[in-house]
């Protein structure tokens, strides 16, 4: 399944049944704050709360019967991970997931709770690939990566699709960058739909690899990264790193500062809860490091699952 | 102006340039945990982020611009404050609102940020009533209550209204009840518009007197009730309390554990801030107390206006 427009589209006919539409919001005191007609896409609405369903979703569906019938693996302790999990009992099928065993208990159990049958290993990352190797070899599952992956970016871009069949002529295009799943997706829906439109990202000061390694043409790798923004932490994959390299304009950096401060003023004016990775896409109309006055931007709030009893500004 | 599902719709009409047509959200997770098909007016993305804009903006914008000159008065430190100030500088008159001296500075630099000019007495009812009395008789500005008027009570009622286009055939429409100025105009819209609809209120156990006037058939004043549903501390007025008796079937109560984890489900699930009056009216699901299983239920969320930095559950 390569990455095209009509992949994406046919992702979210085979995605419709399961993932949400999510609602487009505006917000006036925003739209004031930032100097510019701002268009949230309510991913944080989405199951598990993140965009990732609908990556986990297009690619657990996109199996053959016989593929399914032995079920989908990962590594991850995210929201990819609930993700999985939940599209896989959607289906019917196993989803056995690789946690380190340091994760936060309220991520295993979101992923026990959706089903997931997780194994724990020691929080290395050789480790991690080691286990799921094994799982893989043992079952016969099949490997869903929570970017690098065709299906998953492809599934990714339909957020990007139904925002631009909500709110059409939008000028600029804005999503997080982490691993770079939802930015490949979203540029390839994108810049298909509307020739001409403009892709940002927004990516941590302290998590800039994906910002340097467009600088340099090559994948950076990101080294042990420390900003609030947990969903931002990976590195450029293979085959999200041309896709980005072709069709987005720039990403641009958001200070720790910037991204809580984005944050607070989204619950407190648009009430609607998002995570620190969403607010860094804020975060680029917030500390006006370019100039996109006036213009009509779209912002793919990319999820919103935080600890209410561990807020940032507290 | 009496209120009727007729002078409903020309409310709608008469502040469509000025208040926001607020989105309905679903949510599975809260259909799944209370055993009902909720649908959520999402009031707390009104601007000032409630409401009580739609009642001040309604009252605002009937008056004739001779009475326009001069101005609106009020006694509030909550929402209606801000609404009224808000509504007032949209139409470029003065707003006059009297406060307590000992209101938190929050609520004060809310009703200042939207241009009201504020006058601060003493922090107890008689205080209230002769200072307003006296900007009155000064201003010749005319006094908008916060539910005891019937152009906010129809204002009020738009919510409703919207509700019912957007979302059909509901089989239940649940407001909270403080001074009543929302349930009664919801529940005048909902049973015009739909003849057989039952209208539920939501009170919080702490601050009953709804319930007991209700009961007794007359109206029992609120004696200094201690929720933390501080929207609903209010007691009924003589104009919405026989509203309430005629086309409201109940007013159930809920308790503090029930508000607070209503609230916090709300916000982790369906991802949006809601203050705790609107949880009173998720509460009645929640709680269980009568049986409204398998029903499409309509639930206005009238507000979203929470200290982010004092949250109930920490």
């Amino acid at each position: 399944m390569t990455v095209t427009l009509d992949n994406i589209r046919r992702a979210a006919e085979r995605i419709r049944p399961y993932a949400h539409r999510t609602p487009v919001l505006t917000n006036e005191s925003l739209n004031q704050q930032v100097g510019a007609k701002v268009f949230l896409k309510c991913e944080n609405m989405q199951k598990v709360g993140a965009f990732k369903f609908r990556g986990a979703c297009n690619a657990v569906y996109s199996l053959t019967d016989e593929e399914a019938a032995r079920g989908v693996c990962t590594h991850s302790s995210g929201n990819h991970a609930a993700a999985l999990a939940l599209a896989a009992k959607l289906r019917g099928i196993p989803a056995y997931i690789v946690m380190p065993n340091n994760a936060p208990s309220v991520k295993k159990n979101a992923v026990a709770g959706y089903g997931g049958l997780i194994t724990f290993c020691e929080p290395t990352l050789e480790a991690r690939e080691s286990t799921l190797d094994r799982i893989r070899l043992d079952t016969g599952a099949t490997v869903v990566h929570p970017y690098n992956d065709e299906r998953v970016i492809t599934g990714q871009g339909t957020a990007a699709l139904e925002l631009l069949e909500d709110v059409p002529n939008l000028d600029v295009i804005i999503a997080p960058v982490g691993g770079g799943g939802l930015l490949s997706g979203t540029a390839i829906a994108a810049t298909e739909i509307q020739k001409g439109i403009r892709v940002i990202a927004g990516e941590p000061e302290l998590a800039d690899d994906a910002y340097r390694s467009m600088m340099i043409g090559e994948i950076i790798p990101s080294m042990n990264p420390k900003t609030i923004a947990d969903g931002l932490l990976t590195s450029l994959g293979t085959l999200t790193f041309p896709i980005i390299q072709q069709r987005v304009e720039q990403i641009v950096t958001v200070s720790e500062k910037g991204i809580i401060e984005s944050m607070k003023y989204i619950w407190e004016r648009a009430k609607i809860i998002i995570e620190p990775s969403s607010a860094v896409a804020i975060g680029v109309l917030w500390e006006k490091k370019i100039d996109l006055s006036g213009l009509k931007v779209g912002i793919i709030i990319s999820g919103g699952n935080v600890d209410l009893g561990k807020l940032p500004w507290q």
